[in-house]
């Protein structure tokens, strides 16, 4: 493959792992990043302290030959723990015996993937702030302490996050077409420091959630024996919301009333709480994504809410197919760049919408009984057809071989079907004894319909 | 009223229409237009050259006492006239005898406002460009000449279009949804010149329509006996398309082969054609409208494609909307801005769905036979039922005391039961014989759900 010079803006995750897949293939990378290097300096890598990594973002680290190290990294959660009003806890499995997802802490999964890129010849370049993007000549305009200068390229990519400067760039051209939507809700950090002992104050391999219908906390493993802890809450027009917790009294008896059993491993609430700033959550959707030889992907292209644990995960495979169409139409990039941007997108915009769909699930249906009933009873259909009938979440978390789109327009054929199965009038009592195969033949049926 | 000191950015329809309406109750209002004044200059006024004036925004308009001027300046249409490819005319009114929709002058339009504005002590200054709104002090950022300078005000308000620089500053706001979205047609603007009498060449009171499926040809009537024509198309990714059509030859044999009849007529379309640009159809949707004591109201806030033929008349019903609360709600001034900001979206919304909605009825199914007898059969219905079934057309375009948002549901409502009665095995030959007062009962039923 002819060797290209490539310039990378925004060196996350996805931008690390699109310069490992570039650099792989012979090309000249740089990478120039806004922040100070997080290896180096004390820094929040944004957003979330961890993330959940699952099967489709661990396809392609796998692929560029991270596997080994990334087992060190991480902690399996095989389920969602739930936690009631009363503190009582209620399991649900993720998928099948031996499937789980990972909490892993981002910052150090960005180091993992920025050192591969440095060793294998990757140019970084921090504290260096895109201003602009000239895409009818490739350059890209930075500014590094207070200085402006440009660097010229083949090709660019903009990975550089939901608030995106090579998108911003992209958005002065006609016929962008772009949306971002927020959600009522914002989002808070909080802490369940290890044990005296070490050890993991609450179940270490699960995911916890306490659903409370118009908010929730979750709570998810790091390796150092704590849990990251998030409250999703109303920014405002709620009785519960972060506009409303505005003293230390108030945010003490909302964790009594509505947290009591997280509260009691939460002795940092009250700083942690007026430490950290109320964040607010965005779906970024935008087409086209690429202007002549410039390309945005992940998060710049399609910022999700993080409700289906998939942001980083489809970025990952946003590099992953990527690759594959690099690998087909070698040094012909105009092919690779149109194919990418009009199929891609399909994929990308369902993630996106049923991240927004799963936040209701997660806040409230998860501590509903019927929800419950609905959950065991996909589980039992899956075990009779393992390969036809897959619940969504599985399809979207464990198997990459199919999209999101697919596994959307599926997963909502599936919900019509149950919708019916859930108002048998003595389906709770009753439900070993539904006709399974009819239920079956149900989706296939539909599934037939163009 | 406490008199305060308003700035307006943006000296189009809206902004005029709402410095007349501010004026009114004794404000000191200034008016800043970044282009040069039209009633001087030989300029455009952006976009298109005549609009359909309604009675959304013949209301208002009246409110201020221009009805006299105006009716010197319309000219009405009365129906949609439909060419076929081979010339055959058919002509479906809009809506009741006496009913039309008027073309105008959007520059003349503009001027009778600039001129009513200034009449009353509005500031008009132009060619003055906003490059920034500092929310928290009111203050705005303007350039003139190379100068740059602040205006402070106690209200601010932005009618800057679609492209708004008012806006561009609320979206570096934290939370601020937003989406533009444009459609694969753009839009060229073409003549019907008088005839060498000076008469029109072809109907003069009617709204011509040239529907081919996935592109359509339209004309509006101007004083001066001309027409203006315009094309739409898609960009690319069509046989017929502006990519497409780039040479002389293949503009003439497109018109010869899909508007043989208006191509008799436009003795100019090569010089028009390679002299106009193609322009892109954007949708904007944003929300909150409000920061502090600045507002976006017009295409600023909603821009919607023209197919509705609402724009400047949802934009104008805004300052009507808007001067309604401010009588009610006086010097409380962030109540009216509350108030307008939370209630007034729904309407927006709904018009700017409608409106590309409409777009693919103007340019297919206007020509089709089964789609002119739903028309017929509505319309019977309405005369039947002349307060209960309001066809939506009427209903958007011709009673103002409803929303667009109850429009469109009770349109969809209504699109439901006509979808079952179009589906009659012999409607066509025996529509008269339908049990009307069983359909109209449907609609009745539908319209008690929640």
């Amino acid at each position: 493959m002819e060797s290209k010079k490539i310039t990378i803006i925004g060196a996350g995750l996805i931008g690390s792992l699109l310069a490992i897949y570039l650099k792989r293939h012979g090309h000249k990378v740089a990478v120039f990043e806004r922040r100070p290097d997080l290896r180096k300096a004390k820094i929040s890598a944004g957003k979330s302290i961890n993330l959940a990594l699952s099967d489709r973002g661990w396809r392609p680290l796998k692929d560029v030959g991270l596997e080994e190290e990334l087992l060190k990294m991480i902690i399996p959660m095989k389920g969602r723990l739930m936690h009631d009003m009363k503190g009582n806890l209620t399991f649900q499995p993720y998928g099948k015996e031996g499937q789980a997802i990972n909490s892993i802490s981002r910052g150090g999964l960005n180091a993992l993937l920025m050192n591969r890129a440095e060793e294998m010849g990757v140019k970084f370049h921090f504290n260096h702030k895109c201003l602009d993007v000239n895409f009818d000549h490739n350059l890209v305009e930075l500014e590094e302490k207070g200085n402006t200068f440009q660097v010229d390229s083949d090709l660019i990519f903009g990975t550089d996050g939901a608030f995106s400067a090579v998108r911003a760039s992209m958005q002065k051209t006609d016929r962008f077409t772009y949306s971002q939507t927020y959600i009522p809700h914002g989002y808070k950090e909080l802490v369940i420091p290890a044990a005296p002992s070490g050890d993991f104050a609450i179940e270490k391999n699960a995911l916890h959630i306490w659903p409370r219908g118009g908010y929730m906390l979750i709570a998810l493993p790091n390796l150092d024996g704590s849990f990251t802890v998030t409250l999703f809450l109303p920014f405002e027009e709620a009785k519960h919301s972060f506009e409303n917790l505005n003293t230390d009294e108030k945010v003490v008896a909302f964790f009594k009333e509505a947290f009591p059993d997280a509260l009691e491993f939460m002795p940092t609430l009250l700083s942690d709480f007026n430490a950290h700033p109320a964040s607010s959550l965005v779906t970024v959707k935008s087409y086209p994504w690429v202007q002549n030889k410039t390309m945005i992907l992940g998060d710049a292209a399609h910022a999700v809410v993080p409700f289906y644990g998939q942001g980083m995960n489809c970025g990952f495979e946003d590099c992953y197919e990527l690759n594959k169409l690099i690998e087909i139409n070698g040094d012909d990039w105009d092919t690779t760049f149109r194919q990418f941007s009009t199929s891609r997108p399909e994929n990308t915009n369902a993630i996106a919408d049923l991240a927004v769909e799963n936040f209701v699930e997660m806040r409230d249906k998860v501590g509903d009984e019927s929800f419950l009933l609905r959950k065991k009873i996909e589980a039992h259909l899956n075990d009779l057809y393992p390969d036809m009938w897959i619940p969504q979440y599985s399809m979207v978390t464990f198997n990459p071989d199919m999209g999101y789109a697919e596994a959307m327009k599926i997963g909502k054929l599936q919900k019509k079907i149950m919708d019916e199965v859930m108002s048998v009038p003595d389906v709770t009592e009753n439900w070993q004894n539904l006709d399974f195969e009819m239920i079956m033949g149900d989706l296939k049926e539909l599934l037939k319909k163009p």
